[in-house]
């Protein structure tokens, strides 16, 4: 029987998995994300003894992910740079000599999604995680939206809402971008006291749907997807409705949508597994064409 | 020889143009956009006259290019509301019995651009307008992004400068979207001229550099075009460099792009030639797959 592997390769942590030719998961191990050659070796060994046929990795990003480039698979500038000019695909092929396919950690998710999640019977959907770093990945006709590199949606220009004094915690754009006004870390920086802390009550939700909602309305218009997902920590089921209120006000009639409602979801699929399925049906679809 | 048609339906005229094999246009002429019936019947009988094999619509929109949707080709709700309800697709199989293509007229610029014009060279590109109205046509790997619909990017939201005290031209979205900031009649809206009038040394044009900037960094985090191409009236080469520079600033060194004054760049095509080029191209795929 043909078996998949995955890596969800995070900043913090590694998520190893196997899985069968239906994409479900075997095994599913965590090991802490360190130095490249210590975490590289780890999933050269994990795969060793529980070998795969191919291989699809997700990756924490700035990577290259267009397969024509001499750099595929390559970390480029990042805020981890013992990472930088690591390249995860040329290290994981000369170990394990399977085909391998690698793309961002949100690809990867986005792919879950549309394979057997929330987004299995359209054609086109957007996949947001608004986690520690906010990032969307595209699909349409099964294929990544990314011309010359993978979508960096987090980092869209916004302007503050006239309510939020907050200085922004992205180290590049402050407070003029989603990431550094509606991720995790903005809780904390807006209240002092950790998200998780914070009561679905509180206007800090109300402040983070608006900003979601901006992202939201604005790549909607760009991809027209019939899908948006979102995963991530820091937004649930109950933020939804304030999210959808917005768009609605943003859109004010103007572009046809389908119902909200059904539009805008979040991730339904069990134990966050939304990239380890998408990394399996990416090693699939590289095992199918090699 | 097999010979191509174009049809620019705009909502003041139309352009209707022949094409060789080579996609040189051998004539070109323009009526005015009047009732649906009148303005099909003159289109119906320029091409009975000047027979060509295949037909490239790039129109106003909101209109359906779902190629496999039950009203693909059918003009869907907009501000002429004569229009409404069209099937320019129908009307015109029906009447010549030709292959048909139709699009929006963006993304027939786009795909005029991509095919002999600034984007000849690349896989990824966006055309701009920036006109009356405000509008762009993505493409990647000789595909058009939308997923269920055709793209909308001029609505998307944004936050008036505070410098800028204008109440916007947009009737859906007033001063919050790029359209009802930094369209051609946001100029007059503003200074009470008409835009042709205004010295481009005016500051208002730096406002709408800041603006068009915006929409153009947002549009790269989510797609990463090799190219973005501005056409339309309301910029010239002199806002290149302001635009480029917002970009710059914007962006923050945060994500990679080529240089900025090769990727963001004004149409170059003689007598405003993209969206006739890019319908016969369009035309001419069309024809080959049928």
């Amino acid at each position: 029987m043909v078996r998949y592997g995955s890596i969800e390769a995070g900043g913090t942590k590694f998520v190893l998995a196997v899985g069968d030719n239906d994409l479900s998961i075997i095994k599913r191990v965590q090991i802490p994300t360190t130095y490249p050659k210590e975490t590289l070796a780890r999933c050269i060994n994990f795969f060793s003894e529980n070998m795969v046929d191919a291989l699809g990795v997700g990756s924490f990003g700035p990577i290259d992910v267009a397969e024509d480039s001499d750099t595929y698979g390559q970390i480029l500038a990042t805020p981890k740079p013992e990472w930088q000019g690591t390249n995860i695909l040329h290290e994981l092929t000369k170990a394990l000599k399977i085909p391998i396919s690698v793309t961002t950690d949100v690809n990867a998710s986005a792919y879950g999604e549309y394979i057997v999640g929330g987004g299995k019977n359209v054609s086109s959907l957007v996949y947001f995680t608004i986690g520690t770093g906010i990032g969307g990945g595209a699909i349409q006709d099964d294929q990544f939206i990314g011309g010359i590199g993978h979508a960096e949606m987090g980092h869209g220009f916004v302007m503050p809402r006239s309510d939020d004094g907050f200085s922004g915690s992205c180290p590049f754009h402050k407070n003029h971008c989603y990431e550094g006004l509606a991720s995790g870390p903005t809780i904390e920086g807006r209240l002092g006291i950790p998200g998780q802390m914070v009561p679905r009550t509180d206007k800090v939700f109300d402040l983070i749907s608006y900003y979601v909602s901006q992202m939201l309305f604005n790549c909607y218009l760009s991809l027209r997807p019939q899908k948006i997902i979102l995963g991530g920590s820091v937004l649930s089921e109950t933020e939804l409705p304030r999210i959808q209120k917005y768009f609605a006000q943003f859109n004010h009639d103007y572009v046809v949508t389908p119902p909200l409602s059904d539009m805008i979801v979040t991730s339904k699929m069990v134990d966050n597994s939304s990239a380890t399925i998408g990394n399996f049906a990416l090693a699939k679809k590289q095992y199918s064409t090699v």
